[in-house]
């Protein structure tokens, strides 16, 4: 494997195109592939399109200033067999460590291979940059015990106690069918295409092993995971994420993101917690709401994303500030309040979600919303007690379904060639 | 209206917001608020984040370089009055020019009016540059005459011969609730968050008026509208649109593109017909088949796209030629001559379709394909006998599968700030 080639295989093939159509002196097909090429790079120029290294203690696509796309995909596991299982993980391992790097998924490339078996890359990235697309992976409960107990794999032992099922929220509307997953993948990407590449190249793989459960697209992230980059804004319009946990806070990361020796079994030491919450938004009913009440539902400016009574958007909330009226300028049941560390004894959590859009609903609104993605060290001390107190007292749960769940446990990076998604878990 | 602006009113609103942030001194945000601005302009830079002129002899969003990613919605009609209706028409005319140039919807801005009232822009394309967003408006049939024959506003006798109903094809598999439609927007533009906000404030404002029937959402462009962009994939990993009306194509485009005087109702001179299609692609199907076979159903080598039996993707297809065993390079069935003018009385079309994944099928299958998009001066003679011979005789047929079909007459430009859309319609 050569990760490191500064020029990637796909790209070398895209260039050697133009080369060849060049020399050929065919003067509007060249000029055509010329413009082209030129065109598809000032649309993802430097870093956007770079690679993002895949190897690594923790696992890209974490702490990865948040890529602008999103393919998120959970499989079921449909073999008993575990050593076929096993096999595709490290398959899948050497695929995603291709991909990342901007090469095809199979080592013959799109169009290799022989004529008579199917490509061994679906072709669609074919000459894309790797727009810096990570894959995360995951593992959810029922990889350890099925809904019947029993240990499917022989890792039940394993099972990291933070780990632990979510409980029902209050408000809670939620599909199984689109909840849960044995294993996950997490594709981010500044291009669609390349995210939806890798994700299709994985199922490809898996054939046979994993079938498709559930799987999100997503644009638009709503949260920074870095502070060289601007805060985005959700579908409320509003800015999203100011107080996120970033790539910056290192002491913070530690003790907030990262699960750390002791927490539970070794194998997920220096790994992370995954939840993903599926939340339609009701856009209409929102888009009918005042200014002032988007701006109290929030607790902060809409404009400026700043709180409350304050001026700019990092300013430090005040919770305790009173209004003309003697009542608190952001009121107890504002969304910044209830979710606020201080509220939630100093829980953090590292979001990286995205809006979707999913067509309409049927009844005239566009079934739209956010894809909520957060990252933690024990989501039994962090996403649970904060969604509790969330799902109870939110002003915002009136414009909000949650219709989809999961969670899992995302290991450590792959280190080098030598590993591979679940060696730890299964060794 | 002041669209020719040189630096979009929402931009300044967030350049605003640095100057702001840099004058408090508040050096993290300040620094953040920043490095994000300059790290929006090198996602978008250029000519990919600018402004395309909404005025003019024909809409925008046909001839104009395929932007990389569509909201399309199709809506209902559900009131009975025709001069709201017209009203409506107005005011969406006026919020599209003002969004196209990178403004917000409503004279007051995202976060201007009274605290009392809801926002006159939903919010989140706040800060963001105008990414070449066009919206191109259509009328379906439904909109002169309903299912039961009723004139719904006045306007029966205005339906134009060329709108006539699509026939069934062989192999529809259409589903009513996404097919059809009284009104149709097409927004498109570099950034997806961009083009979702276009359409869900055209909603906003047509609440009462319109209902949305169904949307969609695409990415990657499936082909190209002018010679200067490059051929894209689609997700069968093909190069698509190689023969593609294309911008640069003067003489086809008045023949084939634009309907011209005496084709049928002067308000529609200086307008093209749109045909949209979802069709599911089996993916996992085609993952299984191989390499030669997929040449053998499309026509064209995959890596280069050249007709087989050529040697570059602009070669014009033999036809004629025969392999060794005396059979033709090109079989009788591939798409590439089934679709080709020269099997079709010299029929043309501009597509300007987009790749999409709608998350899973629930039977562990990707919902992905491709949003076809084709716009033509008279669907009888272009996209319906293309369409037959296809339908029948086409090896991809096999993998493919229609699920929603529409068809709208879309009228020529607005001319000036003092016309709008639908204005000689209703006029």
């Amino acid at each position: 494997m050569s990760n490191a080639a500064p020029v990637s295989r796909r790209r070398a093939i895209a260039l050697a195109g133009v080369g060849v159509a060049g020399v050929a002196g065919v003067a509007g097909g060249a000029g055509a592939l010329i413009q082209g090429a030129a065109d598809h790079a000032s649309a993802n120029p430097g870093a956007a399109a770079g690679a993002v290294p895949f190897h690594g203690a923790h696992q890209a696509g974490i702490t990865t200033p948040a890529q602008d796309r999103l393919h998120f995909v959970a499989f079921d596991v449909i073999t008993k067999d575990r050593a076929r299982l096993v096999a595709m993980l490290q398959e899948w391992t050497a695929a995603a460590a291709r991909m990342t790097a901007g090469h095809d998924a199979g080592v013959f490339g799109a169009v290799g291979g022989v004529p008579e078996a199917p490509p061994d890359d679906t072709g669609e990235a074919l000459g894309l940059p790797p727009s810096q697309l990570t894959l995360t992976v995951g593992f959810g409960p029922t990889l350890f015990r099925d809904a019947q107990g029993r240990d499917r794999f022989g890792i039940a032992d394993r099972r990291p106690p933070a780990l632990a099922d979510l409980p029902h929220f209050a408000g809670d509307a939620l599909r199984p069918e689109l909840s849960g997953g044995d294993i996950c993948v997490q594709a981010c990407a500044n291009d669609p295409q390349v995210a939806v590449h890798a994700i299709r190249n994985l199922a490809r793989i898996g054939m046979g092993v994993v079938s498709v459960r559930w799987s999100q697209l997503g644009f638009g992230r709503t949260s920074s995971t870095s502070r060289e980059q601007a805060t985005p804004r959700n579908l409320f319009g509003f800015k999203d994420g100011t107080a996120n946990l970033k790539a910056e806070d290192a002491d913070l990361l530690r003790d907030q993101l990262w699960a750390q020796p002791g927490d539970g079994p070794d194998w997920m030491t220096g790994g992370s917690y995954l939840v993903t919450r599926k939340i339609r938004m009701q856009i209409e009913t929102w888009d009918r709401s005042s200014l002032a009440e988007q701006e109290q539902i929030v607790g902060r400016a809409k404009g400026s994303g700043a709180p409350l009574g304050r001026r700019q958007e990092f300013d430090e909330p005040d919770f305790a500030a009173p209004d003309a009226d003697g009542q608190p300028v952001i009121p107890e049941t504002a969304h910044v309040r209830l979710a606020h560390p201080s509220r939630n004894n100093g829980a953090h959590l590292l979001r990286r979600g995205y809006n979707f859009v999913d067509g309409s609903d049927g009844l005239g609104r566009l079934d739209a919303g956010l894809f909520f993605i957060a990252y933690q060290r024990d989501p039994r001390r962090q996403f649970v007690p904060i969604q509790t107190q969330l799902s109870r007292h939110d002003a915002m749960n009136e414009y909000l379904r949650h219709v989809s769940s999961a969670l899992f446990a995302c290991p450590p990076g792959v280190r080098d060639a030598g590993d591979h998604w679940g060696r730890a878990l299964f060794g």
